[in-house]
């Protein structure tokens, strides 16, 4: 990446956030009651536990920026994709309001999460409350494509809760084929990210070609990112990812290196070791750490995270959008997908 | 309630399950993926736990016929209003799926809750699974109000968030005045049930004044059945609620015909008894009884549900409907409402 498209990133990202911010906050607090209101405003980083400003708000708004670019890409002004971006980053935040719970996380974006601050009964009513005020706020939008935007959102949304629901059943399954995991990741990550890339033109009224390429675009990319995120999450570095080394081996995840290892050939000790019911302790999760890389689960994760990277920029070039727009997705895609390996 | 018209709410019934049932189990096959289909197919009782058929559809879809009916009303074919009565029917059942979780009911329907069958995150997510399927149904539909009628399920759905939200902050609360109680109760019954009576209208593209006065209605209706519901919680036959006698009072639940009581004059002994954070013994809850009743909120509640009554019947006179779906609508307010007090 040069220092100009670097410069250009930080504009379109704070471009992106200077237009959806204000209108995020203003349908959390026009659509939900103010019980909802303060939790999601702690979950969403601009409120502390007591409902008190928590300074500015905190995230950088990836998501949104694409679903604008995507307006942009069917030749509308970024303002008019808002309603999209605001429902899209509405309906990530459910998500994570009710994955915070099944998985037991206590902490995200280094902050108590909800569920433990609130209780499990609200934190399951704040991500209900969001994912019907992202439905609100897109089919009531003034916009041609209202209706389609919406059947896509949902449809997206369907699939990420499939994909969600495979994760869950994936922990009681010793015999997880490769194709099946790649299918979750595409479902669980992949899904959001293509409606992010998308759904600023359908809501525009883009024509069917055009949408389903900038989704081809954006799902090639959530999968690129998760391979990603699976591999640092064994090989990375904890100063930089936040995550203890070795986290998802000690519970048993079954991640995308990892089942390419056990599906691979020779990978009986590997099976016998990462199989069984127990959690592993600092040796076990080393030996897996190389068993994994012995049956070559690290490079295949490479090979295909480069795979999808190159398959998410032919899609982009087949789309045929405008040179500034596809530049500017390029620059985003590279600092969703392209942390240090 | 004539003879007459109680074989008429036998036949609309199963009018109403003949359209709606088919379409509904055929929503949630198409919208859900496989995890999701079994857990919601166990939850609304045809299958069992391991996804074997369990026999034929068991509820009565009150709520679904209820929007075939207001199709009708707005002089539509009932079919029109499938996908509303479909997408209404789904929502009714994910908040029957969360509220299991929050309020950590073990049994439904004489069954186990799908939570304690499949996990808290499996039950989390077959919710998230059906709003979601429900709004894809209902934004889909070939129809001039589908917008309009998604708009209106989403604004109904978020009121019943709040409701159970405020309903929850009850638990903590020892201050709550009467008409925020009832406000709750219209939040977290009323809003769903005056959709149901309008929603098929709003599908098939009926004025704002017919719709309203529908949901109108149905809000009042659905505020009688939860005084209803409250009293008999209190001072029910067991054998045909179902439910333990005192169970709302041993936990404390702030339910309307308590609210009415506390907030009365001369209530200072059932303050200091009932607001006491210990869950009451068989002594505390024949005292409680007793108290609540002698502080007029018995009668308080019965004459407030033969006022929703009343205005109900008022709502639906004024919305100018063909007598014999108006006939209909008042068979099934009586079935909703009337049962024995």
């Amino acid at each position: 990446m040069t220092t100009a498209s670097v410069n250009s990133l930080t504009e379109v990202l704070d471009s992106g956030r200077t237009l959806v911010g204000p209108a995020l906050r203003s349908a959390v607090e026009r659509h939900l009651g103010p019980e909802m209101s303060r939790v999601s405003g702690y979950h969403l980083g601009w409120a502390d536990a007591d409902g008190r400003p928590a300074g500015a708000w905190g995230g950088k708004l990836v998501r949104p920026t694409l679903v604008l670019l995507s307006a942009r890409a069917a030749g509308a002004p970024a303002a008019d994709g808002v309603p999209a971006a605001v429902a899209l980053e509405l309906v990530h935040n459910f998500s994570l309001l009710h994955d915070d719970i099944m998985d037991g996380d206590e902490t995200r974006r280094r902050r108590a999460t909800a569920w433990t601050v609130f209780g499990v009964p609200s934190a399951i009513l704040a991500g209900d409350a969001l994912i019907t005020a992202a439905t609100s706020v897109l089919v009531e939008a003034p916009a041609a494509g209202a209706g389609a935007a919406t059947a896509a959102l949902m449809a997206a949304t369907q699939r990420m809760i499939n994909g969600q629901a495979a994760d869950v059943a994936f922990e009681h399954r010793d015999d997880v084929p490769l194709s099946e995991c790649v299918r979750m990741a595409g479902d669980k990550t992949g899904a959001l990210l293509g409606c992010a890339c998308s759904l600023g033109a359908a809501l525009v009224g883009a024509g069917r070609d055009l949408v389903d390429g900038l989704a081809a675009f954006g799902e090639h990319i959530g999968l690129a990112f998760q391979l990603v995120d699976d591999l640092l999450g064994i090989w990375g570095d904890p100063a930089s990812t936040g995550k203890a080394v070795g986290a998802d081996l000690r519970v048993g995840k079954k991640s995308l290196p990892v089942v390419a290892a056990l599906n691979a050939p020779g990978s009986e000790e590997l099976r016998a070791l990462y199989l069984r019911p127990e959690p592993l302790d600092e040796d076990g999760v080393r030996r897996v750490t190389a068993l994994v890389e012995r049956a070559g689960g690290r490079d295949w994760a490479r090979e295909e995270a480069a795979r999808q990277t190159a398959a998410a920029a032919e899609s982009l070039a087949a789309c045929g959008v405008p040179d500034d727009v596809r530049a500017e997705f390029a620059d985003i895609a590279e600092f969703i997908v392209g942390r240090s390996l």
